[in-house]
């Protein structure tokens, strides 16, 4: 396979998985509801995101780093609501 | 950063990032229900996965291919019992 064709197969990747986790991530940011989300699985998954980005760069991988650079940013987005929430906010 | 260091990292990433969408598959092969799951949200995320899955082999990244082998296990049994109870199951 071409090694262009192997890049495309990547975009297309990492667009499938980041468009699954949008819905999710729009709901969150419009209703800043998070109750029905774990803490602890997003912590956890904003945190792996993050290590993915690393490793994306220096593996000097740009589907890696385009992919985990649009997804840190929604999940670290949510997390931020999430831990808001969770602490800060005055019960009603 | 030394290879093998960036490869730690990678399984590091990849063993969050497929913790965090394990309770949701353990809560899911455990009750079966699927109703607060969205069919087109899984069937895009699996199918992204099994793009990652391919574009790991093309790259012969053992990273990409263990972590979406993985997740891709999980996302297809997930995405099987909400096919079956979206169209097959018959209403109580």
């Amino acid at each position: 396979m071409p090694d262009y064709f192997v890049e495309i197969l990547g975009y297309v990747a990492a667009t499938l998985t980041t468009a699954s986790f949008l819905p999710q991530a729009i709901l969150t940011i419009r209703t800043r509801d998070t109750d029905g989300l774990s803490l602890s699985m997003y912590s956890t998954f904003t945190l792996g995101v993050l290590c993915w980005l690393i490793y994306g760069i220096y593996l000097k991988n740009n589907v890696i780093i385009v992919a985990n650079v649009i997804t840190l940013f929604l999940a670290f987005l949510i997390l931020s609501f999430k831990i808001y929430n969770t602490f800060f906010k005055k019960k009603a």
